[in-house]
């Protein structure tokens, strides 16, 4: 298979213009591209612009490439219009099998050779949405996270049609968008981020439940010590270095045999009554009155801070 | 019992001058603090003073508090002497239990009245540690996260004799030091902070032992997206607004059925050799030569970047 060069890309298509489409739209921009959106809903472009004039001042701070244009984007009338003079198509439709199939047979005849398309889902294998497509082996899943504007991470899963190339080309061209795109090799639930994820979450729920902690304090116990170390280096290279100058060997020659023991304590609780109750009467406690728009944005105006500084901090070292 | 007003301490005796005990001498310096350290060891005065020497620029950096001195501190002969004047004792000897016990027994007579003594042990019970002291009552566990004048949070146990007003007194000194101190209220291996990262730890394992990630793509997982918002809010508050405006209760009650599943499907390796190959292997590939003090090096820097942002963020929000 014959694909584009992923640093030759120029022209996006973004099928589906909700919130992960949004962002991404935020991110493609910012990086000098040219986008085509399709979305059904009647909105789509109003509130596609009201989400870019909010987010682009974040973008200007966090720095733009060359050529950046928050107006360098049409609507298209229908996928098909979205996708023909596309360089690679960013598909972030609502989470259904069926729908995502049904607007992949619509625009596969339309995609210009060597063009990938690449799917947002968080949730639905590839392998099932790409079957018995005639351009099968060219879908791929990019998976963001949350927002795809501000946060680097990008998994790449292929389904069993999808070719190898395509897999690396996807790799290849999310690093050349400035993203760090990391390879899903196997089709599980929640692929990796979100399996990392429900796993803390399980022992945070059970600390709750079995009386160890707060919510409050359990989510202190993270932000103020854990959370810190995490943005910083991931668990494997924490454990490496928690070994001291051994590092990883070391560490579990002496002490593999505690963290089987410790691991065989952790907590299966289970989301029943009693617990739900305790994890709401928590965060009502630590949220104090505080509104969703309120966190969210004191969230999203921290992350900026920290990226930044980190941004800066790493091209210095 | 009476106690000393926890923002009335001035003068606190350290038992124990290694990494940790280190590290809280740099932080109580900060803090203002005037300090009599004991350590057995020969070179222990040389020791602390090049740790000192080498930590107070970052301290400068992050902010001292009014009177800090980085000389302000003696050494001691004798654990008794080192406790005779302090208004708080905190230990931060080595990790058994037989030697703790010994040290408590000899400092036990000779603390002030009203004095509370807190061990950063990580792993021992203060329930074994203080059983059979005449004094048991004033003696609870304050756990730092290394490194202890960089990480602000403070794990607080009582053991089974410690006297309810010493855990509620320990946690005010540690807030009044400019820790964020939480209360565990169980002795529980791990705490809470261990608890939580063997917890991560074990999925991170189990994405390598699978073949769904390499390790350095694990590590990325959690670096350039996971961590990012944990340094910011903790695994509850990330689940209240992941729900949307409807919190965690509507999450609760539209995912808990679907997280509970994916909680099922959580793996349980084994650190067996093969596994430990792969996970050495790849913490290889991902270091890439570089050495130990390299790695701590660039993270401790980056750490103080960090922390310097969200104080100057969360101080202007």
């Amino acid at each position: 298979m014959k694909l584009i060069a992923p640093q030759d890309v120029r022209r996006i298509a973004l099928l589906g213009a909700g919130t992960i489409g949004s962002g991404w739209a935020v991110h493609y921009l910012a990086r000098g591209m040219t986008l085509t959106l399709y979305d059904p809903a009647s909105d789509a472009e109003q509130r596609v612009r009201a989400f870019i004039a909010k987010a682009w001042p974040t973008m200007c701070r966090l720095g733009l490439s060359a050529g950046a244009d928050p107006d360098a984007f049409r609507i298209a009338p229908d996928p098909i219009e979205a996708v023909r003079d596309a360089d690679f198509v960013q598909e972030s439709g609502p989470e259904r099998t069926d729908l995502k199939r049904d607007l992949y047979r619509r625009v596969d005849e339309a995609l210009p050779p060597g063009v990938v398309v690449a799917s947002s889902t968080s949730g639905l294998p590839m392998t099932a949405l790409q079957a018995d497509l005639p351009g099968a082996a060219r879908y791929v899943t990019g998976h963001p996270v949350n927002p795809p504007h501000l946060i680097p991470l990008v998994e790449v899963v292929g389904g069993s049609a999808t070719a190898p190339e395509v897999i690396e080309w996807a790799l290849a061209f999310y690093r050349a968008q400035g993203k760090r795109a990391i390879h899903i090799r196997k089709e599980v639930p929640g692929m990796l981020v979100n399996r990392l994820q429900v796993a803390l979450w399980r022992e945070a729920v059970h600390a709750v439940a079995d009386g160890i902690a707060s919510v409050e304090d359990v989510d202190a116990a993270v932000v103020h010590a854990l959370g810190l170390r995490w943005a910083l280096i991931g668990p494997h290279l924490t454990i490496h270095l928690a070994g001291g100058p051994g590092g990883m060997r070391r560490h579990l020659e002496h002490l593999g045999p505690s963290i089987e023991d410790w691991w065989q304590d952790l907590g299966a609780p289970k989301l029943e009554p009693q617990v739900n109750e305790k994890l709401i009467e928590g965060i009502e406690a630590e949220t104090a009155g505080r509104s969703y728009d309120d966190l969210v944005a004191e969230r999203d105006a921290l992350l900026v801070e920290v990226l930044q500084t980190l941004k800066q901090a790493r091209g210095a070292s």
